[in-house]
């Protein structure tokens, strides 16, 4: 089901702190029982980071610069988490997880130059095309070519949205004045209040899901609010060019984590799933089958939801135990068909389609800088992505291809040369993407949950951000406040 | 954080399979680790079972009466899974997690009457109390002493919860001709558009909270239809006598497992948790420190958030795994003071008590069957539950004894003899009560992923029951019906 993993990162394999050894038929050994060897071995470290994706090397750096002791624990045989590059041969790759960023998403920004990686603009030229009631328009900019009463009941829409999300405070959404009311309804229902014309409907449906991979249905109206705040506004949220899809980064998104874990060196271990924590003794404790690691406190980077699969010892307490229990995971199957040219350039246009007819709504060009070769992207989501996921590859290859063909003709279809995708809900190391959403009645009931540490625990992971919260940028952003907490308390 | 265990079961734990042995400073043994003596007594049965509370004794009961092998493997050292009985002295025991039954949970009082166990009705003579404003009056029957204006919105708010439940299919409630309407909202929407009277509004909270130890706002409207119609009408929900709170037994409802299991005998192992479940290779496998088991099915006897918590290889489909981070643990804290005697009957009172001011909003006489000593139940639910979840007990006491004080006088509190009470989401093996409850979007959304079996696993727990869904009928039934669905394909 998932995807294939990229070659990439062979080289950090090689880095792993101890060899595999003996360590029993499941793959893992517990300190005590065939553990008894890595016991002698157990390295103590100031801080254990659970979780090598972008929060988890980030706050790696940040205890590095520290001059701290750490250790970054990965279940994978890879760094990353959601972004992973895929080879397509001739030196180039595609990415299938996170690829954009942004203006204003300043820390990415950052370390993507501090990293001596470079950026280029997502492919935005020529016409977008908008598909409904089975006829093809052509358009330019990011709104589709709509009749002027539903031009401006998505232009309400969207300032409404906008006006509202302002009035959520980031560090905590609960305290907002009307944040009640906000997170007693999903955003299905201020939907229907405030878009009265079926094609805003539509509309709003498709940006939610482009954002969310969810419905509006799922969500908390006031979590879209939180979240639109934490990103800037809507239209950032949603635009190419100028906002959170604006560029990529040469060698694909996962070269950031890749450098970073290069930078960290044998501090990152991979192939280290931890299924177990032991927090209490004034210390923290983690037993994998590359060692035994005691750390003075934790750094847990990964999503609420896969956080509340580790055993922990203390148990948690219940208040974040039943927050993790409340966020879950959206629905996503990235798509790529790749062909030996972007052929609907020669057409004039940019490969962006928006559309009310699934499974693919939403697709970009996302060929590689040089347009060589030419590369479909296009996604599934929410519950479109829902109903694919019990298909074999081969159907949903089917399903995908024959929506690009809707929009860019029948050499979408015939000319595909590989078909890529991945179900995101299916690796069990991530179980969805985007992002944990919050249904409605988390936020005002679990408040500050998510992020509040538990004594030696400190949580990150995008869904922990207070500024572009599911994205790369919050993510690290995560990553560093988590390293300052424990930081502080050392 | 959790109340204390009940000694009653002791008696059980002497009949374990196979002695607790050296299995490591985690508690347990992998098989291939330390568990290499384990591997060659390895258990070869038809059917694991995993979970001994009624659902999973309940299908270990079909298994036996089939004729077939089986183990049911149980986390604690104790049977019964969210019924706990708590011993309060002279024989006389009180119940900490759910006792109530009532007519048409067919199931169930069949059952207790094969068990040779025997029924009671709850407390219902005299006055009971309503609590607003500052003012407590006496009422009798369900329905407080409420307005003609609340009493005529309630009965439509009422009626009309029963008319839209009954269309709403208990086999697949994702069906109902109105289901994407009703999955979009929240049952708090619902309310405000159907409730315009503060008081009304009150009480459909409090309803609400009673039954699912949730609020409105973080329900499904189509989830609470569902429930509904599962329990028959919501007046059957929240009624006392003839309702769902009709009855209970004597000797207290953990009685019903612990009978139960006595019948199964050695197939009961208790004090074996179920980290990972093997479930390739042509069979199932799970290894626990009380042996290594090898069967041709299992029947996973959990919440589904529980279940979400066990390691499976292979790793389950996308869809099921998404399920179980959509499906949360209500909060419920279950808080008791014994006295002497029920001394509010003096008065006239029944113990009933309803109001809308927190944290106890709801209580009932909890006392045994021949009224000594007197024990007063409540609860607090939902977010008054979430309220006192970091609070220690003595303070949890203080609130609860406030509130019992504010209904039935200074006697209330400073006569009582002993506090109990137990908070479920602190339970690391259940992590929320009364039930896992349905956020919008996730029943059209998800469909039959909480039952539909993968492979060689079966589904079963109450939250996966067609009717009385959430009580102990509806976990009786889950445990038949997984049984049945085992034994169809062994």
């Amino acid at each position: 089901m998932t995807g294939p993993e990229p070659a990439t990162d062979r080289r950090l394999s090689r880095r792993r702190l101890l060899g595999t050894g003996a360590a029993g038929a499941a793959g893992y050994a517990l300190a005590g029982s065939a553990g008894t060897a890595a016991a002698a071995k157990a390295r103590k470290v100031d801080v254990i980071v659970v979780g090598a994706g972008l929060a988890g090397l980030a706050a790696g750096r940040k205890l590095k610069q520290a001059g701290r002791s750490f250790v970054v624990l990965e279940a994978r045989e890879r760094v990353g988490g959601r972004t992973l590059n895929v080879d397509i041969g001739h030196g180039k790759v595609v990415e299938i997880g996170g690829q954009w960023v942004g203006p204003t998403q300043n820390r990415v920004l950052k370390l993507i130059k501090q990293l001596g990686l470079r950026t280029f603009k997502t492919f935005v030229d020529g016409d977008n095309l908008y598909y409904r009631a089975g006829t093809l328009q052509r358009y330019r900019g990011t709104i589709p070519p709509v009749g002027p009463t539903v031009l401006a009941e998505l232009a309400t829409v969207l300032a409404d949205t906008d006006s509202m999300a302002a009035q959520v405070p980031l560090e905590a959404p609960w305290d907002a004045a009307s944040a009640l009311e906000w997170d007693s309804q999903t955003a299905e229902t201020w939907k229907l209040q405030h878009a009265l014309l079926p094609e805003t409907r539509d509309l709003y449906d498709l940006a939610i899901a482009s954002v969310f991979a969810a419905e509006p249905r799922d969500l908390s109206l006031l979590g879209v609010l939180f979240y639109t705040h934490s990103g800037g506004s809507f239209e950032n949220l949603i635009n190419t060019a100028g906002g959170a899809q604006d560029s990529r980064i040469v060698g694909g998104s996962q070269q950031i984590a890749i450098r970073l874990a290069k930078r960290l060196g044998r501090s990152v271990v991979l192939g280290a799933p931890v299924f177990e924590i032991d927090h209490g003794n004034g210390g923290v404790e983690i037993s994998t089958r590359h060692g035994r690691f005691i750390g003075r406190r934790a750094i847990i980077a990964l999503a609420p939801v896969m956080a509340s699969r580790i055993r922990y010892t203390p148990a948690l307490p219940a208040r974040r135990d039943q927050l993790t229990q409340r966020v879950p995971m959206g629905t996503v199957i990235k798509c790529m068909a790749i062909y030996d040219r972007p052929f609907w350039r020669d057409q004039g246009l940019s490969g962006m389609a928006t559309s009310n007819t699934g499974p693919v709504k939403l697709t970009f060009d996302n060929s590689p800088p040089d347009g060589k070769p030419g590369v479909l992207l296009g996604f599934a989501e929410g519950q479109e992505g829902r109903d694919l996921l019990g298909l074999p590859q081969s159907k949903r290859r089917a399903q995908v291809l024959a929506s690009f063909e809707r929009y860019f003709g029948s050499k979408a279809r015939t000319g595909a040369l590989r078909y890529i995708d991945k179900s995101w809900a299916a690796d069990p190391w991530t179980r969805g993407c985007y992002v944990g959403y919050y249904p409605p009645g988390v936020l005002v009931g679990y408040r500050d949950a998510v992020r509040a540490s538990v004594d030696r625990l400190h949580w990150a992971g995008t869904e922990t951000a207070t500024e572009w919260n599911g994205y790369m940028d919050g993510a690290i952003q995560s990553g560093y406040r988590a390293a300052r907490e424990a930081l502080e308390r050392l």
